[in-house]
């Protein structure tokens, strides 16, 4: 049996709000991907009611109405994952579209961040002339990762890649909208992954942890892990969510406009 | 048993490729709907092989790949609708977020061409002052289509309900689009739906005929419609796709750039 | 906020193999159901991985592979519940065939357990008469409580509802098939329920704890929860999984034939 | 591009009924299929609404009321299928159980005809010696077709597999729904196909045409189409659902009596 490691995972929120509303998390790991939960638990103050339901794209949600006044979440976890690093294979090619499987399709259309119809000549001026397949892929992450700084603060909730392409900011969600861009301009699904990245057999970073995004590309049959942001293999990936884009995977969706006065998210290796 | 009326719904395309093209058409009715298929014909020349999905969404789809060349194709149908003006009903009230059904909530979020994030303010103090309910997508859909002037050519593929509203000039699926922005930013569940919209028992408009755009929102457990374009009840919509907007519904995607040189739609009462 | 009471659910297992051996279980509490899960803890000896998916009916089942010699699995969690009885309501009405939501249909057909083609005169017979609705149901679970002696072993994996009817003998899944059994020739949707049953607010009962099984009836429009093992309305089900009979909710499914050398199952009130 | 054949397929039904009775049809050919609809048509007499939906295992339903008193529905189609026999490949192997794709777990457990639980031990006694993926499909079948003789009226509603077993005669469900069994007795996921059987470059049968009934066996990473009713490789089957058996792609279900008086079924190559 493949060796395993462990990971513990989880978020801390404090709101303030003014009247009850309604919210919707996803901060739970996605049942199918390879790290296996061994034990998680939920604590609020006051004590808050939860639902779960699985969205459209087959993500774990929570429905639960946040009190008036402050409230406080935190969802803790442990987790196994592969001690592997993803795999990487520079020869894969790519699928024709006419051979993309059904459920593929949805994933080389605009969304409301990546926007393949506004930059469809960038996409096509810089990367028609790499060969099709994983290296292309490869050099679009590279050109993202290469081009854009980042900067924390640097884009809102309203910031598309088209915009995030004109400023040459962004954070690890902007660095992915548009690698995603591109990819759709060539015709290359790809969607949008959310989850925790733990710090395992890496120089550890300067910035503290956070939620962190990447996309998994569609090519010869199998959905392949990129991260413009970090721009490396890694091990112990903790999926999330995945969608068309960040939209589709908000760690909090709130019906109305309560206070967050405090996130802290965590990833971290234990032995 | 209800009466019933019969509509001729249909359409013919002819492009031009320069080389094999993959393409998803999307005009068949779509099964679920108040709409019966009699019977219907594909032709096309030359004979291109088609293989049929439904989406993400329920919405039949076709995938084929259009040959180098010229090539036509056309989709006849013969359905019967229920001899009946679809329900108004002023006093129906407003699903609190918290009550919503879980697969509501995708409605209520930004999509590539509706952006409640965008619009949010204008929502606000347009219609925070209307009694919620159907009275508010109501006044909505007046707001609309009193506001935007109706005129052909004035959107192309990359027009937002934000530049729409800027502007005040669109077609049918622009008028969609701003009302379902402007529900969505009062947390107010709107899905963008397609098809074909015969005129039955109203004065036949000047315009040729084409693919029309209207929406449903979702009120005390129901799915209404409303139809900010045309802005009054009808008989007959023979309903094609739903989706989040009309990138999710969209006639036609093709992978590639072949020119559409003729489309023409039908949409006939016959007896 | 409604009054919420603790439970404690959980399960252990001690497996013999003689070779490595694919398994899914199904013990964690459904995510959509009234029941929250506020700490959970999954243990195995030898450390086994998970891999967890949703199932065709929406149910959270765990993939892993049982290895060769001794194993033990346990799973553990603590869960909040409504302290609330589960609704009755004598005078819900049937709703015509005809009338029936399209995913409700499949819940009116035979499965392996139960068979209203083979009971369908028995129905008829005892059930015709009684007004139809939440009151003939209820007629229903009355008869089989009334008709069918407990008996722990009476009943074997092959045993169907037709089989219990004529021995008079059953456990709580052979009461739930017959009940259900009879709901369906009479065209009444029933699905088949799985999970854990605390004993809250009742007398204790003298069998020692076990998985659960009852049904749930769609009735004018919702699903409505019937018992006919335990007859009364309860406190603090914490539902696991649905299906068409106990085959799709199976707690365990080996693909082969590990001996099972204990099983131990919990689910009491915690203060 | 491939060559096609084109297939006429269709099918008459006359019903008496004492009362309006809810029905569900199921002929129209599977969307997802090689076989592509070029026209179709339904006509009822009296004119009847209907209503399509896709259930649980997407295969497209009709819906309607069959009246009181004497009706006809008549449903004719245009198809065009590859000219092409379908793949037999004798070297493909088994997959692992633990290595199974999630949604093809249903298709190994028993369901209301397939009883790999009474048949376990003559499954495992006549195949476990016969090395294991496609040849072992294939020697299930080559026995079920020289062991079973085809007799019309000689199986019921209520006949499985394990009495098709003991008798020694069936119809095509029979003979498919014992392959089945014996397939899912040594954990290979079978599922129930149900459509039209055009006699493509075959000899013509001595019956009249009828639905026919074969399945797909899962093994290393593809569904394979097995007939044991004619257990030799055809051209142009024309898939209309599949299922766990013939109880979820059942050709016409009825939630009442009604007496059905006639039927027909064509599927006959046109040139």
């Amino acid at each position: 049996m493949e060796n395993q490691r462990h990971v513990r995972v989880g978020c801390d929120f404090e709101y303030d709000a003014g009247i009850d509303t309604a919210a919707v998390f996803q901060v739970e790991p996605y049942g199918g991907g390879p790290a296996s939960v061994v034990r998680y638990e939920w604590e609020s103050t006051p004590e808050i009611p939860r639902r779960a339901y699985v969205d459209l794209y087959g993500n774990s949600c929570q429905r639960l109405v946040l009190p008036a006044g402050s409230s406080t979440l935190r969802y803790d976890a442990l987790v196994t994952v592969p001690d592997a690093t993803e795999e990487v294979d520079l020869d894969v090619r790519e699928t024709p579209a006419a051979d993309l499987p059904d459920d593929a399709l949805l994933y080389t259309l605009p969304s409301r961040y990546c926007l393949p119809d506004v930059l469809a000549d960038e996409a096509w001026e810089l990367f028609s002339g790499v060969e099709p397949g994983y290296r292309r892929v490869k050099a679009i992450c590279d050109h993202v990762h290469g081009s854009l700084k980042f900067a924390y603060g640097s884009s809102t909730p309203l910031t598309t890649a088209a915009d995030v392409h004109a400023a040459g900011y962004g954070v690890c969600r902007d660095f992915t909208h548009l690698a995603i861009t591109f990819c759709r301009a060539l015709s290359i699904p790809a969607r949008y992954v959310f989850g925790y990245l733990p710090e395992i057999d890496v120089e550890p970073a300067a910035e503290p942890m956070d939620f962190a995004a990447w996309f998994e590309a569609y090519l010869d049959g199998t959905w392949w892990t990129f991260d413009p942001r970090n721009n490396e293999a890694r091990k112990g990936r903790v999926l999330i969510g995945r969608g068309r884009d960040a939209l589709d995977v908000a760690m909090v969706t709130t019906f109305g406009g309560p206070v967050l006065k405090r996130m802290e998210v965590r990833a971290e290796e234990v032995s």
